[in-house]
């Protein structure tokens, strides 16, 4: 096949073009860019002196109300879909939140040797560093575009003989997928039977309201789907402004039910007196309720809206119909998700560096950085201008090319 | 002897006459006041939009630095008399950085049955709470007017049978003695032998800046002394701007030699990605230096020495040669300790609040809330006022001239 022959000749000789003259481009993180924080720059001024007590006449300044204020939980409940009691104000990050959560599961509560955690894959490679670091087990459940893989799940879930005690989930907009449980989904993971009695739901809400259409794709409400199947402590919630305001300086929220909010209470009360209250101040006043955080996202998705249409573009130009590369398109989110032919993930992460585009390294997205078929890549479109993500997406597309050749 | 008689009829007159009358006034925990706060007002403002991005150039809007801003980790060394290297700054709890460090090592290095941390008492019913939260067993250890019982120390913790692993310190000012470590007290801590190889002094500075005169008690460095006794890695250094920003919205910092560092950077970047780095930099911009600090504490001293004294005058009008409580002058920090006669304690805090001033819980400052003589009882004189403290004292002694009737 000559033809052939030649496409991939081709292809050599565009890459060896864009290594001879490369330009540093950085694919790896999630990161916001400069445009999305100048959206909430106002919040840097909302709080100022004389105005530092919150509705309730709490004074932002001093210690106490250490399950945050009041209008922060109001707001967090409406975004997560849970009551204002069911929410408890946390620091600056949902990621500690979980930390803390699971680390005291594990002293208290889990003491068994490695306990089992599902971890749908490819998924947030934080959650897995964080599992392994509380010597927790990983037990790999597919995510695919027919969603979850719910059979295995309920299988591992009920094995008697293994010590399965709960499973991570990025519900809407999955990192890196961008993928949406449908109701069925929810529902199973509600209902379904465990061998644990206290099998927890990590339900880490990261993209609750990150959409790149104008409303966020429908998502089942776990907790009440869990409340009316039997098992209303089953499911943690976590979320944070950190990619709505400011990443690292917004307001992180853990939420479930009274028996899970009380048990959380007690824990942190012996880590720390309460959050930054003034940061909760400066965030009630700019966003007010869930529709001002909403109508904030809508200006978010102006920006985040021609990044992605910019890498499925580049995508479909380099690789449509050449059976190299599959990839979703995903409605919101942080992330595109990309699957090389076996084999081929790590290869292209090593030629898309020569051509300067620094990829999340291929394994990052497995338990343990580990992708048993080699095929994953995560592509982080936010914080690249869309030129530069052009140019990294034509690399990536030809690294993908001559890899297979 | 009918003049004892008469003064005790009289006091329990008095005190009838201060029930009947009770006005509710609170003296249990260390809180700043409004008008300390306002002192650090201009810090609400000093990070507006536009001005978000630290000397480094790095935009504190975003992800990264976990570190902690350098100009951040330069002023806190600063403060702790540490390398800059040697400082690594957290989140909003010096309280929530001593947790991690404790839980980390409880888990990953010492997973023996309760080792055992030595308590100085009097102290901070926090560190306590954590310590028995965490599974630690706890030794009581002396510190009166003459400083810390080093000879207990030192044969704790070379007690080859025994499973002493560190101590808690509060160095200067300690809560609620006010007592300042001697130069010979923190050599000794040093120098000492430990059965315990990675023993550890959890160094909680945190009254580090927080003289009622001009200039802080001097305080040997623990660090240098660490090093030269050949026990480099032996402390671990805490301190916030809690009480000298805002309580709960300040910023945090943990600090030690360049092993416990990194040993502490790896652990926490499993936690979270970095702290709030636009809270980091307005407190930058605000103060500046270690000298901006000082200046900024001595207005501090300003508002808090007539609360002190109020507090020693009203001791001494109630209490003075009666030999029924002794207390401490101190010259910094937030508290006075007061030792009444055995067996008192408990009940003075009960009469006190039937007259309306809520006490600290007697034996709060011992581990598992357990005074075993039922004398010492914390006096916080920072929150309330001149009069109210004025109040407050004079009930607190005639319910002590009560309780010894």
């Amino acid at each position: 096949m000559p033809e052939v022959e030649s496409r991939k000749a081709a292809a050599r000789q565009k890459f060896e073009k864009l290594c001879a003259d490369p330009l540093p481009l950085d694919l790896t993180r999630g990161k916001p860019c400069a445009a999305q924080f100048d959206l909430s720059d106002e919040l840097l001024r909302c709080v100022g002196p004389g105005e530092v007590r919150d509705e309730a006449g709490n004074d932002c300044r001093n210690y106490g109300v250490p399950d945050g204020l009041p209008g922060m939980r109001a707001l967090f409940a409406e975004l997560l879909e849970l009551s204002a009691e069911g929410v408890l104000i946390g620091g600056n990050s949902s990621l500690a939140l979980m930390f803390d959560v699971l680390s005291a599961l594990r002293r208290d509560v889990w003491r068994e040797p490695a306990p089992v955690l599902l971890c749908p894959v490819p998924g947030y490679d934080r959650h897995f560093t964080l599992s392994a670091h509380l010597g927790f087990g990983m037990q790999n459940i597919a995510i695919g575009a027919n969603g979850l893989d719910i059979e295995s799940i309920e299988r591992a879930a009920a094995d008697d003989a293994r010590r399965v005690k709960g499973i991570w989930i990025v519900p809407r907009y999955q990192n890196p997928t961008g993928y949406t449980l449908r109701d069925e989904e929810v529902q199973a993971l509600a209902r379904m039977k465990t061998a644990a009695p206290d099998f927890r739901i990590f339900w880490d809400n990261a993209y609750m309201v990150h959409a790149l259409e104008d409303e966020p794709a429908p998502l089942a409400n776990l907790q009440s789907a869990c409340a009316a199947a039997g098992h209303p402590d089953r499911a943690l919630h976590f979320g944070s402004t950190s990619k709505i305001s400011f990443a690292g300086g917004g307001i992180a929220a853990f939420g479930g039910s009274a028996a899970n909010v009380e048990w959380m209470r007690r824990q942190r009360i012996v880590r720390t007196i309460n959050g930054d209250k003034l940061n909760q101040l400066r965030h009630l006043r700019f966003f007010r309720n869930a529709a001002g955080v909403r109508a904030h996202m809508r200006r978010h998705a102006a920006i985040l809206r021609p990044k992605f249409e910019a890498v499925q573009r580049g995508l479909e130009a380099e690789l449509k119909d050449t059976g190299l590369a599959e990839w979703t398109k995903p409605k919101g989110g942080y992330f595109v998700s990309l699957d090389t032919c076996a084999g081929h993930a790590q290869q292209v992460c090593a030629l898309a560096a020569r051509a300067g585009v620094k990829l999340t390294p291929a394994g990052a997205t497995f338990p343990h950085g580990k992708d048993p078929q080699d095929r994953n890549l995560r592509i982080a479109p936010t914080f690249p201008s869309v030129e530069e993500l052009e140019r990294a997406i034509a690399v990536l597309g030809v690294a993908i090319q001559v890899s297979a050749a």
